[in-house]
């Protein structure tokens, strides 16, 4: 019998168990045990953290940590919340995540192509008014960066009829029924040539605030956004501004600078805007602990650390 | 040169100039006129209407009609509203009409499993919350009709990897991925085994009324409703009790027992319900003008009139 795996999270207590189930069923030769019911002496022996937005002043209660299993993908704000002097972080690198997203962005090019935020306002002042329908063939979508989550999506799009175009930071071989654009010159094209545009890029130096008023400008008329990337990709001042000028119709942000969005932001407020709470590509508790296991047993039978985040870099 | 052919319809003017346009380009050798350009001596001349939510006492002075060309599928109020010694109504089959009602009972199902509603909520509170994620192999789609627009969607939620069943009046062969329920007795079996129903029925006297408290009751707690069928089908005493029981957590409702819903409706205003004023198969003007031109060619070239509706039957 091993010490026991801490569990650090800041979940919903529904969240929690269903994740602490799974993590049981998937690895039912180890004890986790949530941080709050381990004694100080437990949690010298602890050796491995599986964490899910954990308090930092709780994680530096384990003096004998050897590594850290994040349950998301994203580790930026789990980087900075540690510090420097913290033990190796795992990001989670689930399979299912390309499929999880790619059914984000089809599920939510939906809803503006079949017009659901504007039947909603319809239906707040009891107004029945059939708007032109527009088929997927006549929708010009255009993906921001076609790594895994982008080529996933380009698929599910291209499968429902849409017509698809990427951009990427440099020239890389796409498939052919999707238009491809790249470098600095090419995003304006692909800004140009599409009704709704979506945002699946990582946060790097050359992404952050890429989406300023010069890019909203380059937009069509009346075109649509979803940000499924990072929220520092996009200047929130000239999003609103766009929005307000009717220059951009509508915007589902599932992203943003600061997580969660504080409750004074007019995002929130804004009626060209959906606010989700950065659920477009969810971990599930039964992918996301297969991964775990995975991870788990490899270093308890080798006792080599999983590739942990270079911190420097942030992911 | 024919005769004109006469345009009636009560649509947005912009609607109106779409349809006119695409009947105008798949029939150039005709000559197709609003109603309300044609002088009496004209009227006189008209053999063809081709109608849209049309004004009764309009289609009256069309003294010579031989027959009507509806641009809607559902005819039942044009035949009501029209009368016994009206000339034959021919309604609109439109191939292009099971993709358009597949991809909206995709949409809205997503709009479901991927908690639109509830996010919408949220967000009116600034509310910034997670909620568990249902990944389509574990959400079960109940469709209520399995014709040409039933199948169509059936295929589409399965690619989608939703669990499928599908009820019908009658046993009758279904694919090998859906789960068939059929009878009176199978009814229940299906609403017990689905977390979305989806009705695509036909209003008969068979199903006037079908969903009601009884029904809603054999429902799995929580689970929702889509009626893209009729809206006479759905008791909405009984699914605003259920709603507010509780026992069914949403109603996407795109057809109404009176259309368009009256602005005093409860169901405008009831938070777990979406209206939708009868989008989800719309007409496409370019796909029903090809349906039209030969149906017309059809009847320049043999003087015969197309298939029209049986009046008794209502449909």
């Amino acid at each position: 019998m091993s010490e026991p795996i801490a569990f650090l999270g800041n979940l919903d207590p529904d969240e929690e168990a269903d994740f602490l189930a799974a993590l049981g069923a998937a690895l039912p030769e180890e004890t986790i045990r949530p941080f709050r019911t381990l004694t100080p002496d437990e949690r010298a022996t602890v050796r491995i953290a599986i964490v899910a937005n954990p308090d930092p002043a709780e994680v530096a209660l384990l003096p004998n940590l050897a590594w850290i299993q994040s349950l998301w993908a994203g580790v930026e704000r789990l980087v900075r919340d540690l510090g420097p002097g913290t033990a190796p972080i795992v990001r989670l690198i689930d399979p299912e995540l390309a499929r999880t997203m790619a059914e984000a962005v089809l599920a939510w090019t939906y809803y503006l192509q079949r017009d659901m935020p504007a039947y909603r306002r319809q239906q707040e002042t009891a107004t029945w008014r059939q708007l032109a329908y527009r088929p997927p063939g006549e929708v010009r979508v255009g993906l921001l960066g076609l790594g895994a989550l982008g080529s996933a999506a380009a698929a599910r799009l291209v499968q429902a009829g849409f017509r698809v175009a990427a951009w990427t930071r440099a020239p890389k071989p796409v498939p052919a029924e999707v238009t491809a654009h790249s470098g600095p010159e090419g995003l304006p094209d692909l800004l140009a040539a599409s009704d709704i545009a979506v945002c699946l890029l990582p946060l790097t130096e050359e992404t952050r605030g890429l989406l300023d008023a010069g890019r909203f400008a380059a937009m069509r008329p009346g075109a649509a956004l979803i940000n499924f990337g990072r929220g520092a990709i996009v200047d929130t001042d000239a999003l609103v501004a766009a929005l307000d000028a009717g220059r951009i119709s509508h915007a589902v942000l599932d992203v943003f600078s600061v997580e969660p969005l504080p409750p004074d932001s007019r995002l929130w407020r804004h009626p060209g805007v959906t606010v989700l709470p950065h659920i477009s590509g969810p971990t599930t508790p039964g992918s996301a602990a297969a991964v775990v296991a995975g991870n788990v047993r490899a270093y308890r039978a080798t006792g080599r650390i999983p590739a942990a985040v270079d911190v420097a870099r942030g992911y």
